[in-house]
């Protein structure tokens, strides 16, 4: 039985304090920041690749090609699927061609990638996810949540738990139309009520490190933004299985949810965003949860990359 | 005019790679852990004292005597008596005979101490808030929030506004506990009726470097965790100012808190609780705060000191 914390020290699993000597940082020529953090066979990889320079006295990786977003841009996607081509790397076989942006200080676009390659780069990855649930009624009925599995034959993180809607959010598109548009892709869930009813509730943010459940290679990095929604649903209004992604939906009382994250069976970025909905809804607090101010504080990393 | 980020820079002013070589660390003998930071006239102060000792090299000031926590709280409140009847600090002169827990490693109280001098020793301080708000109605009324205005008086940010209800956690009561009787002594809220309908919400924490408007001596340490409260009032039930530490209580539009904010008219540590209402309830979105990332996780503090 995992606690709490255990959940939390299993998805946030990057070390606040880095000193691994083997962890180079991703930067861009001309840009002072670092944009995310690679390991060895990725660096190994880039060595050599004309546009890329290795430096092993800072221990930093540099796009020295391109000036601006469309060159670098084009630059990596020709990088990545030279990779591909060699057959490098696991992770870009699930080649989606959808791009994630990476940000520089002034919130300014440095470059695109392709999204199965962020965890090679170590970049900051921004998603959204929406707790739906019926509220307790006013004849006593209790507080229930919206529950989907994920496909069994999913690569990644099959048959485990998650929340009601995620999805990544494109560089073209704000996290509310990314919001929107997750709900009825993946839950049916008609876009007008979600325009009206769904409410923005904060943001979770960790640090992962990515294990077998992930699929393809482990121990890649992967700090991820999560912006977070509460979606109040009606008694007439419910979470159906739209595409081959979801398995099934359940609508949960607290204590199956709070049993099936003791066991483990959530995804781990989304037993952050069930605890938060717990800690905002009086669920989880300071006389139930020993662990209460670690938590609630571990749910919001701040990363020394610059973000959206 | 403040922006949301500002007052966030405000409140949370320390530093999070601090290498200020005069800022000391606040330890007690055998005990690995560190529980504050000493600025210079405290640690000066502490010199030569029995049962404590100024380690320059190691940039530590360890309490020395005592080997439990009955025997170190009554070595430190000594030590203070000591120092207000030499009127060394003036915040000493506010004395309130109210004991604070200062926190180990297991979360085991390794000692207590007066209150008022916690800024001294930069010890983690815990307390309360609710924001209290009468829900968007039916027919269309916004959501309106009770916000009170402190006596103009006070010596600690007389004039300014504040959360509708705010205090300290004192080391014999819960959170939720303090939480109820601070509505009943601050805003003359029904003891019943708090216990039914407040909802614990999460935590807010800051590193707050103290400013002319705190009162007593300016650049002190004060780490702080504000557990944090929804109360959702009906129409029936209003704040009233109850004692001297209020001036008026007013229930303001959105549009009138976002004002005060702007224009700084907020406690420092209150201005954060109030971003994390706007935060939770939709109010503060990624679409119309462009630092909403850099908020949210600054909202919430994680302290190399142990917490509760």
């Amino acid at each position: 039985m995992a606690s709490n914390l255990d959940l939390v020290n299993e998805a946030d699993s990057f070390p606040y304090h880095n000193d691994d000597k083997n962890v180079y940082r991703f930067t861009v020529a001309g840009v002072p920041a670092i944009l995310g953090y690679i390991t060895p066979p990725v660096r190994d990889a880039l060595r050599d690749l004309p546009h890329w320079q290795v430096n092993d006295s800072t221990q930093t990786v540099i796009l020295t090609g391109g000036s601006n977003r469309e060159e670098r841009s084009a630059i990596m996607k020709q990088t990545l699927l030279a990779m591909r081509d060699k057959g490098q790397f696991q992770l870009l076989k699930k080649w989606r061609d959808e791009d994630f942006p990476v940000y520089g200080e002034r919130k300014e676009v440095l470059l695109t990638f392709e999204r199965c390659a962020s965890p090679l780069f170590g970049i900051v990855t921004y998603g959204v996810h929406a707790i739906a649930y019926k509220p307790p009624s006013v004849d006593g009925e209790q507080l229930k949540i919206w529950v989907p599995r994920r496909a069994r034959n999913k690569q990644s993180y099959g048959g485990m738990l998650d929340s009601t809607v995620a999805g990544g959010v494109a560089s073209d598109e704000t996290p509310f139309e990314a919001l929107v548009r997750e709900c009825e892709e993946e839950a049916a869930l008609p876009r007008e009520f979600v325009l009206k009813h769904a409410v923005a509730a904060g943001m979770v943010s960790d640090f992962y490190i990515r294990g077998k459940q992930a699929g393809g290679e482990t121990g890649l990095l992967q700090p991820e933004c999560h912006y977070v929604y509460d979606l109040p649903l009606p008694s007439d209004i419910v979470c159906a299985k739209n595409d081959d992604e979801v398995e099934e939906f359940n609508l949960w009382t607290v204590d199956e949810v709070k049993r099936a994250l003791a066991n483990r069976e959530f995804k781990p970025n989304c037993a952050l965003v069930m605890l938060y909905f717990f800690i905002r809804h009086g669920i989880l607090t300071a006389e139930n949860e020993k662990d209460y101010i670690q938590i609630v504080s571990r749910l919001h990393r701040r990363f020394e990359f610059p973000t959206r």
